[in-house]
Protein backbone atom coordinates (compact mmCIF):
# COMPACT_ATOMS: atom_id res chain seq x y z
CA UNK A 1 0.00 0.00 0.00
CA UNK A 2 2.86 2.13 0.75
CA UNK A 3 6.44 1.81 0.37
CA UNK A 4 7.92 -1.26 0.15
CA UNK A 5 9.91 -0.64 3.57
CA UNK A 6 7.27 0.92 5.30
CA UNK A 7 5.11 -2.02 4.43
CA UNK A 8 7.77 -4.15 5.98
CA UNK A 9 8.45 -2.04 9.03
CA UNK A 10 4.18 -1.84 9.85
CA UNK A 11 4.09 -5.81 9.61
CA UNK A 12 7.19 -6.29 11.78
CA UNK A 13 5.80 -3.82 14.11
CA UNK A 14 2.53 -5.36 14.51
CA UNK A 15 4.33 -8.60 15.32
CA UNK A 16 4.70 -7.23 18.80
CA UNK A 17 2.11 -7.93 21.57
CA UNK A 18 -0.53 -5.20 22.08
CA UNK A 19 0.08 -3.64 18.68
CA UNK A 20 -1.86 -4.26 16.12
CA UNK A 21 -2.37 -3.66 12.35
CA UNK A 22 -3.62 0.11 12.88
CA UNK A 23 -1.28 0.92 16.22
CA UNK A 24 1.38 -0.57 13.80
CA UNK A 25 1.15 1.84 11.20
CA UNK A 26 0.55 4.80 13.94
CA UNK A 27 3.66 3.73 15.15
CA UNK A 28 5.57 3.41 12.07
CA UNK A 29 4.52 6.78 11.36
CA UNK A 30 5.61 8.41 14.92
CA UNK A 31 8.76 6.50 14.10
CA UNK A 32 9.56 8.63 10.74
CA UNK A 33 8.50 11.46 12.05
CA UNK A 34 10.95 11.35 15.06
CA UNK A 35 13.88 9.60 12.83
CA UNK A 36 17.06 10.48 14.87
CA UNK A 37 15.28 10.43 18.28
CA UNK A 38 13.33 7.30 18.29
CA UNK A 39 13.73 5.36 15.12
CA UNK A 40 17.54 5.56 15.08
CA UNK A 41 18.09 5.16 18.36
CA UNK A 42 15.11 1.88 18.52
CA UNK A 43 16.92 0.64 16.01
CA UNK A 44 20.78 0.34 17.98
CA UNK A 45 18.79 -0.43 21.36
CA UNK A 46 17.65 -3.37 19.36
CA UNK A 47 20.74 -4.57 17.46
CA UNK A 48 22.62 -4.10 20.86
CA UNK A 49 19.69 -5.83 22.99
CA UNK A 50 20.31 -9.04 20.02
CA UNK A 51 23.76 -8.85 20.79
CA UNK A 52 23.95 -8.34 24.30
CA UNK A 53 21.10 -9.85 26.88
CA UNK A 54 21.98 -13.30 27.76
CA UNK A 55 20.22 -16.07 29.74
CA UNK A 56 21.66 -16.40 33.16
CA UNK A 57 22.67 -19.93 32.74
CA UNK A 58 22.73 -20.38 36.82
CA UNK A 59 18.86 -19.05 37.18
CA UNK A 60 17.60 -18.27 33.85
CA UNK A 61 17.12 -14.51 34.17
CA UNK A 62 17.58 -12.25 31.08
CA UNK A 63 20.78 -9.81 31.61
CA UNK A 64 23.74 -8.10 29.78
CA UNK A 65 26.03 -10.71 32.35
CA UNK A 66 26.29 -14.24 33.14
CA UNK A 67 25.67 -15.07 35.82
CA UNK A 68 22.87 -12.44 36.46
CA UNK A 69 23.56 -9.60 38.70
CA UNK A 70 20.77 -11.00 40.96
CA UNK A 71 22.91 -14.29 41.39
CA UNK A 72 26.64 -12.68 41.67
CA UNK A 73 25.06 -10.37 44.01
CA UNK A 74 27.26 -11.99 47.51
CA UNK A 75 24.83 -9.54 49.52
CA UNK A 76 21.65 -11.89 48.67
CA UNK A 77 20.82 -14.96 50.28
CA UNK A 78 21.75 -18.08 48.33
CA UNK A 79 20.06 -20.46 50.68
CA UNK A 80 16.85 -19.07 49.26
CA UNK A 81 15.30 -19.84 45.76
CA UNK A 82 12.51 -17.92 44.33
CA UNK A 83 10.53 -20.17 41.24
CA UNK A 84 8.98 -18.02 38.62
CA UNK A 85 7.61 -18.69 35.55
CA UNK A 86 9.08 -15.98 33.92
CA UNK A 87 11.30 -12.80 33.90
CA UNK A 88 8.69 -10.48 34.25
CA UNK A 89 7.38 -12.81 37.34
CA UNK A 90 10.83 -12.17 38.54
CA UNK A 91 10.84 -8.33 37.82
CA UNK A 92 7.35 -8.57 40.08
CA UNK A 93 8.70 -10.14 42.61
CA UNK A 94 11.82 -7.71 42.63
CA UNK A 95 9.76 -4.62 42.76
CA UNK A 96 8.17 -5.52 46.17
CA UNK A 97 11.47 -5.14 47.98
CA UNK A 98 10.91 -8.23 50.26
CA UNK A 99 12.99 -11.15 48.86
CA UNK A 100 16.58 -11.19 48.83
CA UNK A 101 17.62 -14.59 47.95
CA UNK A 102 18.17 -16.32 44.45
CA UNK A 103 15.40 -17.48 42.24
CA UNK A 104 14.93 -20.00 38.89
CA UNK A 105 12.93 -18.90 35.59
CA UNK A 106 10.94 -21.88 34.56
CA UNK A 107 10.67 -20.21 31.15
CA UNK A 108 6.79 -21.48 31.36
CA UNK A 109 4.70 -24.34 32.79
CA UNK A 110 4.08 -27.84 31.82
CA UNK A 111 2.32 -28.47 29.44
CA UNK A 112 1.82 -32.26 27.86
CA UNK A 113 -0.12 -29.98 24.56
CA UNK A 114 2.73 -27.95 23.86
CA UNK A 115 5.32 -30.24 24.82
CA UNK A 116 6.88 -28.93 27.79
CA UNK A 117 8.07 -31.32 29.99
CA UNK A 118 10.42 -30.70 33.03
CA UNK A 119 13.65 -31.09 30.73
CA UNK A 120 12.62 -27.38 28.84
CA UNK A 121 11.99 -25.89 32.11
CA UNK A 122 15.13 -26.53 33.95
CA UNK A 123 14.17 -28.93 36.70
CA UNK A 124 16.76 -31.06 37.31
CA UNK A 125 19.26 -27.87 37.40
CA UNK A 126 17.20 -26.54 39.94
CA UNK A 127 17.19 -29.64 41.84
CA UNK A 128 20.94 -29.77 41.90
CA UNK A 129 20.94 -26.28 42.90
CA UNK A 130 18.56 -27.36 46.14
CA UNK A 131 19.92 -30.19 47.01
CA UNK A 132 23.83 -27.93 47.05
CA UNK A 133 22.67 -26.76 50.32
CA UNK A 134 19.11 -24.36 50.04
CA UNK A 135 17.39 -24.14 52.96
CA UNK A 136 13.93 -22.58 51.67
CA UNK A 137 12.07 -22.73 47.72
CA UNK A 138 9.11 -20.55 47.77
CA UNK A 139 6.53 -21.65 44.69
CA UNK A 140 6.00 -18.17 42.96
CA UNK A 141 3.71 -19.07 40.46
CA UNK A 142 1.05 -17.39 39.16
CA UNK A 143 -2.51 -18.93 40.45
CA UNK A 144 -3.73 -20.40 37.38
CA UNK A 145 -4.17 -24.06 36.76
CA UNK A 146 -1.24 -23.88 34.79
CA UNK A 147 0.97 -22.20 37.20
CA UNK A 148 -0.90 -24.63 40.19
CA UNK A 149 0.07 -27.94 38.33
CA UNK A 150 3.91 -26.87 38.01
CA UNK A 151 3.71 -26.11 41.26
CA UNK A 152 2.71 -29.51 42.50
CA UNK A 153 4.75 -31.31 40.43
CA UNK A 154 7.68 -28.86 41.52
CA UNK A 155 6.77 -29.64 45.59
CA UNK A 156 6.91 -32.97 44.80
CA UNK A 157 10.14 -33.26 43.17
CA UNK A 158 11.84 -31.19 45.57
CA UNK A 159 10.42 -33.31 48.55
CA UNK A 160 13.51 -35.57 48.31
CA UNK A 161 15.31 -32.62 49.08
CA UNK A 162 16.02 -31.00 52.69
CA UNK A 163 14.63 -27.71 51.16
CA UNK A 164 11.27 -26.02 53.53
CA UNK A 165 9.02 -26.00 50.18
CA UNK A 166 6.66 -22.85 50.43
CA UNK A 167 3.88 -21.23 47.91
CA UNK A 168 2.67 -17.83 47.94
CA UNK A 169 -0.42 -17.00 50.30
CA UNK A 170 -4.06 -16.67 48.34
CA UNK A 171 -5.83 -14.01 49.33
CA UNK A 172 -7.64 -10.90 49.15
CA UNK A 173 -5.50 -8.46 46.93
CA UNK A 174 -4.12 -5.56 49.11
CA UNK A 175 -6.91 -2.46 47.69
CA UNK A 176 -9.00 -5.33 46.78
CA UNK A 177 -13.18 -4.62 47.36
CA UNK A 178 -14.68 -7.71 48.93
CA UNK A 179 -17.95 -7.96 46.35
CA UNK A 180 -15.69 -7.58 43.32
CA UNK A 181 -13.76 -10.60 44.44
CA UNK A 182 -14.05 -13.81 42.72
CA UNK A 183 -15.39 -16.63 45.04
CA UNK A 184 -12.20 -18.54 44.60
CA UNK A 185 -9.96 -16.18 45.89
CA UNK A 186 -12.65 -15.38 48.62
CA UNK A 187 -13.00 -19.18 49.62
CA UNK A 188 -9.17 -19.20 49.53
CA UNK A 189 -9.19 -16.03 51.51
CA UNK A 190 -11.59 -17.25 54.14
CA UNK A 191 -9.67 -20.53 55.06
CA UNK A 192 -6.00 -19.11 55.25
CA UNK A 193 -7.74 -16.76 57.87
CA UNK A 194 -5.15 -15.38 60.12
CA UNK A 195 -5.56 -14.20 63.87
CA UNK A 196 -5.97 -10.72 64.37
CA UNK A 197 -2.48 -9.58 65.73
CA UNK A 198 -3.91 -6.43 67.61
CA UNK A 199 -0.27 -4.93 68.06
CA UNK A 200 0.69 -5.20 64.11
CA UNK A 201 -0.03 -2.37 61.90
CA UNK A 202 -1.85 -4.54 59.11
CA UNK A 203 -5.09 -5.90 59.59
CA UNK B 1 15.55 -2.94 37.33
CA UNK B 2 16.93 -5.77 35.11
CA UNK B 3 20.07 -5.03 32.74
CA UNK B 4 21.12 -2.11 31.76
CA UNK B 5 20.21 -3.05 27.73
CA UNK B 6 17.34 -4.64 29.16
CA UNK B 7 15.92 -0.98 30.75
CA UNK B 8 17.01 0.67 27.53
CA UNK B 9 15.33 -1.45 25.46
CA UNK B 10 11.93 -1.22 27.41
CA UNK B 11 12.24 2.54 28.06
CA UNK B 12 12.88 3.04 23.86
CA UNK B 13 9.72 0.73 22.81
CA UNK B 14 7.45 2.37 25.67
CA UNK B 15 7.56 5.90 23.85
CA UNK B 16 6.23 4.10 20.68
CA UNK B 17 2.56 5.07 20.72
CA UNK B 18 -0.16 2.12 21.77
CA UNK B 19 2.53 0.64 24.24
CA UNK B 20 2.50 1.77 27.38
CA UNK B 21 5.31 0.25 30.18
CA UNK B 22 3.65 -2.79 30.41
CA UNK B 23 3.20 -3.74 27.40
CA UNK B 24 6.46 -2.22 26.49
CA UNK B 25 8.06 -4.93 29.26
CA UNK B 26 6.19 -7.82 27.14
CA UNK B 27 6.85 -6.62 23.94
CA UNK B 28 10.88 -6.54 24.80
CA UNK B 29 10.45 -10.30 26.33
CA UNK B 30 8.73 -11.43 23.97
CA UNK B 31 11.43 -9.69 20.93
CA UNK B 32 14.42 -11.67 23.37
CA UNK B 33 12.41 -14.68 22.87
CA UNK B 34 12.59 -14.11 18.73
CA UNK B 35 15.65 -13.06 18.35
CA UNK B 36 16.32 -14.03 14.94
CA UNK B 37 13.36 -14.23 13.61
CA UNK B 38 11.89 -10.52 15.46
CA UNK B 39 14.07 -8.56 17.29
CA UNK B 40 17.43 -8.50 14.33
CA UNK B 41 14.65 -8.50 11.83
CA UNK B 42 13.14 -5.34 13.69
CA UNK B 43 16.57 -3.86 14.20
CA UNK B 44 17.74 -4.28 10.45
CA UNK B 45 14.02 -3.07 9.24
CA UNK B 46 14.27 -0.10 11.30
CA UNK B 47 17.70 1.03 10.48
CA UNK B 48 16.63 0.52 6.67
CA UNK B 49 13.76 2.81 6.98
CA UNK B 50 15.57 5.57 8.61
CA UNK B 51 17.80 5.24 5.81
CA UNK B 52 15.28 4.57 2.57
CA UNK B 53 12.12 6.49 3.47
CA UNK B 54 11.75 9.82 2.47
CA UNK B 55 9.15 12.80 2.41
CA UNK B 56 7.97 12.74 -1.54
CA UNK B 57 8.89 16.23 -2.68
CA UNK B 58 5.99 16.85 -4.42
CA UNK B 59 3.36 16.10 -2.09
CA UNK B 60 4.82 14.83 1.00
CA UNK B 61 3.73 11.18 0.69
CA UNK B 62 6.50 8.84 2.31
CA UNK B 63 8.22 6.49 0.12
CA UNK B 64 11.37 4.34 -0.70
CA UNK B 65 11.28 6.99 -3.76
CA UNK B 66 11.10 10.51 -4.92
CA UNK B 67 8.63 11.50 -6.28
CA UNK B 68 6.56 9.11 -4.70
CA UNK B 69 4.98 5.94 -6.87
CA UNK B 70 1.84 7.81 -6.54
CA UNK B 71 3.31 11.17 -8.57
CA UNK B 72 5.73 8.94 -10.69
CA UNK B 73 2.47 6.58 -11.78
CA UNK B 74 1.33 8.11 -15.64
CA UNK B 75 -2.07 6.15 -15.13
CA UNK B 76 -3.27 8.48 -12.17
CA UNK B 77 -5.00 11.86 -12.85
CA UNK B 78 -2.50 14.96 -12.83
CA UNK B 79 -5.63 16.91 -12.54
CA UNK B 80 -7.45 16.22 -9.30
CA UNK B 81 -5.31 17.04 -5.98
CA UNK B 82 -7.14 15.27 -2.82
CA UNK B 83 -5.97 17.63 0.15
CA UNK B 84 -5.25 15.19 3.40
CA UNK B 85 -3.85 15.91 6.69
CA UNK B 86 -1.44 12.88 6.99
CA UNK B 87 -0.07 10.10 5.52
CA UNK B 88 -2.29 7.57 7.33
CA UNK B 89 -4.99 9.95 5.84
CA UNK B 90 -3.56 9.45 2.39
CA UNK B 91 -3.59 5.45 3.33
CA UNK B 92 -7.55 5.71 3.78
CA UNK B 93 -8.04 7.40 0.60
CA UNK B 94 -6.12 4.67 -1.44
CA UNK B 95 -8.12 1.95 0.56
CA UNK B 96 -11.15 3.35 -0.18
CA UNK B 97 -10.21 2.38 -4.17
CA UNK B 98 -12.27 5.61 -5.40
CA UNK B 99 -9.45 8.10 -6.24
CA UNK B 100 -6.98 8.14 -8.65
CA UNK B 101 -5.60 11.48 -8.91
CA UNK B 102 -3.02 12.59 -7.00
CA UNK B 103 -2.25 14.20 -3.42
CA UNK B 104 -0.89 16.52 -1.12
CA UNK B 105 0.04 15.68 2.52
CA UNK B 106 -0.32 18.86 5.01
CA UNK B 107 1.67 17.07 7.43
CA UNK B 108 -0.87 18.55 10.22
CA UNK B 109 -3.47 21.36 10.76
CA UNK B 110 -3.29 24.97 11.17
CA UNK B 111 -2.17 25.61 14.72
CA UNK B 112 -1.34 29.36 16.39
CA UNK B 113 -0.84 27.36 19.52
CA UNK B 114 1.56 24.87 18.31
CA UNK B 115 3.05 27.62 15.58
CA UNK B 116 1.91 25.82 12.88
CA UNK B 117 1.06 28.27 9.72
CA UNK B 118 1.11 27.52 6.10
CA UNK B 119 4.51 27.38 5.62
CA UNK B 120 4.91 24.93 7.36
CA UNK B 121 2.11 22.92 5.69
CA UNK B 122 3.37 23.21 2.29
CA UNK B 123 0.12 25.62 1.00
CA UNK B 124 2.04 27.79 -1.01
CA UNK B 125 3.38 24.57 -2.77
CA UNK B 126 -0.05 23.39 -3.20
CA UNK B 127 -0.81 26.87 -4.45
CA UNK B 128 1.73 26.45 -7.20
CA UNK B 129 0.85 22.85 -8.33
CA UNK B 130 -3.09 24.02 -8.77
CA UNK B 131 -2.11 27.54 -10.51
CA UNK B 132 0.01 24.62 -13.01
CA UNK B 133 -3.10 23.33 -14.49
CA UNK B 134 -5.65 21.30 -11.77
CA UNK B 135 -9.42 21.31 -12.49
CA UNK B 136 -10.50 19.98 -8.68
CA UNK B 137 -9.00 20.09 -5.37
CA UNK B 138 -10.35 17.85 -3.01
CA UNK B 139 -10.02 18.80 1.19
CA UNK B 140 -10.31 15.11 3.02
CA UNK B 141 -10.00 17.10 6.34
CA UNK B 142 -11.01 15.41 9.63
CA UNK B 143 -13.86 16.68 10.55
CA UNK B 144 -12.56 18.17 13.86
CA UNK B 145 -12.32 21.34 14.64
CA UNK B 146 -9.11 21.82 13.39
CA UNK B 147 -9.14 20.05 10.60
CA UNK B 148 -12.33 22.38 9.51
CA UNK B 149 -10.45 25.39 10.06
CA UNK B 150 -7.54 24.43 8.04
CA UNK B 151 -10.21 23.37 5.42
CA UNK B 152 -11.72 26.86 5.31
CA UNK B 153 -8.82 28.82 4.82
CA UNK B 154 -7.26 26.22 1.90
CA UNK B 155 -10.46 27.20 0.50
CA UNK B 156 -10.16 30.94 0.93
CA UNK B 157 -6.60 30.49 -0.25
CA UNK B 158 -7.97 28.35 -3.44
CA UNK B 159 -10.58 30.47 -4.81
CA UNK B 160 -7.79 32.75 -6.70
CA UNK B 161 -7.06 29.63 -8.69
CA UNK B 162 -9.34 28.53 -11.64
CA UNK B 163 -9.69 24.94 -9.75
CA UNK B 164 -12.92 23.88 -8.23
CA UNK B 165 -13.00 23.24 -4.64
CA UNK B 166 -14.49 20.03 -3.45
CA UNK B 167 -15.15 18.21 0.34
CA UNK B 168 -15.41 15.62 1.57
CA UNK B 169 -19.54 14.77 2.14
CA UNK B 170 -20.74 14.51 5.69
CA UNK B 171 -23.53 12.22 6.74
CA UNK B 172 -24.16 8.94 8.45
CA UNK B 173 -21.16 6.54 7.77
CA UNK B 174 -21.71 3.37 6.00
CA UNK B 175 -23.25 0.65 8.57
CA UNK B 176 -23.83 2.99 11.54
CA UNK B 177 -27.32 3.14 13.33
CA UNK B 178 -29.08 6.66 13.55
CA UNK B 179 -29.87 5.91 17.04
CA UNK B 180 -26.00 5.75 18.08
CA UNK B 181 -24.89 8.92 15.91
CA UNK B 182 -24.19 12.60 17.05
CA UNK B 183 -26.62 14.77 16.74
CA UNK B 184 -24.06 16.82 14.51
CA UNK B 185 -23.28 14.46 12.15
CA UNK B 186 -27.33 13.78 12.00
CA UNK B 187 -28.33 17.08 11.38
CA UNK B 188 -25.36 17.38 8.72
CA UNK B 189 -27.07 14.26 7.11
CA UNK B 190 -30.72 15.74 7.31
CA UNK B 191 -29.41 19.04 5.82
CA UNK B 192 -27.39 17.11 2.64
CA UNK B 193 -30.09 14.73 2.31
CA UNK B 194 -30.28 13.66 -1.32
CA UNK B 195 -32.99 12.59 -3.89
CA UNK B 196 -33.72 8.97 -4.05
CA UNK B 197 -32.63 7.34 -7.15
CA UNK B 198 -34.94 4.39 -7.58
CA UNK B 199 -32.83 2.74 -10.16
CA UNK B 200 -29.40 2.73 -8.50
CA UNK B 201 -28.36 -0.15 -5.86
CA UNK B 202 -27.46 2.35 -2.94
CA UNK B 203 -30.28 3.79 -0.84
Amino acid sequence: MASRTLDELIDMLARLPGLGPRSAKRAALHLLKNRDTVLRRLAITLAKAAEDVCQCSVCGNLDDVDPCHICADPKRDSAQICVVEAVDDLWAVERSGLFRGHYHVLGGTLSAIDGIGPEQLGIDNLISRVEAGVLEVILAMSATVDGQTTGHYLADRLGTTNATVTRLAHGVPVGGELNYLDDGTLGAALKARRPVDRSATDL
